[in-house]
């Protein structure tokens, strides 16, 4: 398929000045849509300038929110070259996140030449300074109109670009992050495990929550037990305890990250003793007390490493490593963005360069 | 607040044959939309021509699925009048639906002018033909534009209007539902017991599933133990044993169905024991397997009473009452749709005619 291309006009495709970056609020000049049409299966992929999108009052997504979604970013390199971070492992989770909610599956190929050609058309757009990058947000959403509850038979596949900063306000500082015991957001059998509206639709009581306490995200427990830690609002965790790094295994209700994936491959080049196993909150609390629990940081594409230097749970808070950012989590944090600014080799192959 | 109105062209407001009507399919000539902003709070309401909407590519409700909508169904009476079936019970779920999901809620009696206005509008599209009925569907859902993960700052409210035939092409004949174990709709601490899209974009896998092996709907076990009976696709169960009719007590996951509440009033009026209790897949196969399970069916606004003739569980078929409509299913579905159609007194007072 060729993506047919109609360019924004040139004074709305200035750059502007990238100072003050919050997280996903403006975006390129450009974005990406193709149609699904039941019996056509994908066709007629275009590059058009930004512009709101219309839909039917009845589109599925409105009402029974079948949308799927993925994360990625372009870093501006110190070498001047512009690098995807894993992208075809973000492009195939779409595909599975696509096959759980029932959306018609995107060729891995097309969808990594759809996100080349935008990236490298808005490339003025990718902020240069480290901890910046030009997001990339993938997402499939279901526009068929019709209320009764079923599998949609059109879709909008849609790629648009957002210059970011740092995702927490805390920059690299730790984050506090709240347990709740109320609130679930995924179970096994459910869709937890893959990327899709409705897992964050069902997070913002509890983020609600935890932020009118003081705490920057809510850590989940599982929702059979409510006793095993699963993941942070948008980020996977792990826990470097005195002899080990552990991090949740996944579930079925987990998010199976790629900086996670990432952080433990690199663990195991480091010669990190890394599981991935059930992990449960009185572990960790026990841990804390006991001053065994040296380090914790989430894992996320959108915040990279971010450590977390406070855990509440029972409405007692408990430091971690004096709130400082640990060793190790430094270590990962440079390590990981070091390859993808180019400021490091890169041993694992993880980074795609664009030109 | 005053509703602004802009009537559609007259040739848009004939309404059309309505012989062969699906569910959900066609929509009457006007809309209401009416906006929030932070710190303005719910403004601006209007009902216009029923048109397409714009959204920003970036609105929340696309990718986080912050969103809530409510079914009702207005009746077109034997005497020529136009009733609504509880209307209040269904704006009040609408805004204990807003709260879970940290949407604003609306005033309720704002949102019953919002309905009584529009619905008399298009009361010509209000089909005539017992079964038949004018859909409403009020719904809320975020536009604030953001891929940060947060609780949207502003709102769309919209009601459109749909005139619906019965909703299973089975009509009140009964239907076969599926039950799945590997599936999980909700679950304790989650989003089950509100209307919230992601609770449906959740269901379609399995309902697929069901689907392909010749089966109407999924009946749903809970989250926890896949033990007990929790609901239906879009509807609450019913089953009437040998000494007294149950369903399924709310768990928390289940949804509030005020059809379903309407049957217990009913039965207890009707002088027939009804529980509200767990129960669970091997009561109800052991039930039919010993001649004890009389009749079983489904509540909901869009089906009213379903009645359910075969169970599949673990791969193996159980007939219910030899595949037919029970005597006991029967009565609450005249019972009810006599009281909708203003064929019978309504001792309730469920009933609110629109003039």
């Amino acid at each position: 398929m060729e993506i047919e291309i109609h360019l924004a006009k040139p004074e709305d495709r200035k750059a502007p000045n990238f100072d003050k970056l919050v997280f996903g609020k403006i975006f390129t000049p450009h974005m990406f849509v193709m149609k699904y049409e039941e019996g056509k299966g994908w066709h007629s992929p275009k590059i058009i300038p930004f512009s709101n999108i219309e839909l039917h009052p009845a589109a599925i997504v409105l009402h029974y929110s079948q949308t799927i979604f993925e994360g990625m970013k372009a870093y501006f390199g110190v070498d001047g070259k512009i690098r995807l971070f894993r992208p075809f492992d973000h492009i195939n989770r779409l595909n599975r996140s696509a096959d759980r909610m029932c959306i018609p599956q995107v060729d891995p190929n097309f969808a990594f030449e759809a996100i080349k050609t935008l990236v490298l058309l808005d490339k003025d757009w990718i902020p240069k300074q480290k901890g910046s990058a030009l997001y990339i947000r993938p997402f499939i959403f279901a526009t068929e109109n019709t209320l009764g509850v079923k599998v949609s038979h059109e879709y909008l596949f849609m790629i648009i670009l957002s210059p970011v900063g740092p995702y927490y306000a805390e920059g690299f500082n730790p984050v506090k992050i709240y347990v709740t015991e109320e609130y679930v957001r995924a179970c096994p059998g459910g869709t937890g495990e893959v990327k899709t509206g409705g897992n964050y639709a069902a997070s913002l009581k509890a983020q609600a929550v935890a932020q009118q306490k003081g705490y920057t995200q809510v850590l989940w427990l599982d929702g059979k037990e409510r006793k095993y830690v699963e993941e942070v609002g948008s980020m996977n965790i792990f826990f470097y305890f005195s002899d080990e790094l552990a991090t949740p295994a996944l579930s079925g209700s987990i998010l199976p990250g790629i900086t996670r994936d990432s952080v433990l491959k690199l663990a195991s080049h480091l010669g990190i003793p890394a599981k991935e196993r059930k992990i449960s909150i009185d572990e960790v609390i026990s841990a804390i007390q006991e001053g065994r629990l040296k380090e914790c940081f989430g894992t996320g594409t959108a915040a990279v490493i971010s450590p977390v230097g406070e855990i509440c749970y029972k409405d007692k808070p408990y430091v971690i490593g004096q709130g400082q950012t640990g060793e190790l989590t430094k270590k990962f944090f440079d390590y990981i963005t070091g390859i993808q600014y180019g400021e490091r080799e890169d041993e694992f192959n993880w980074t795609v360069v664009l030109e």
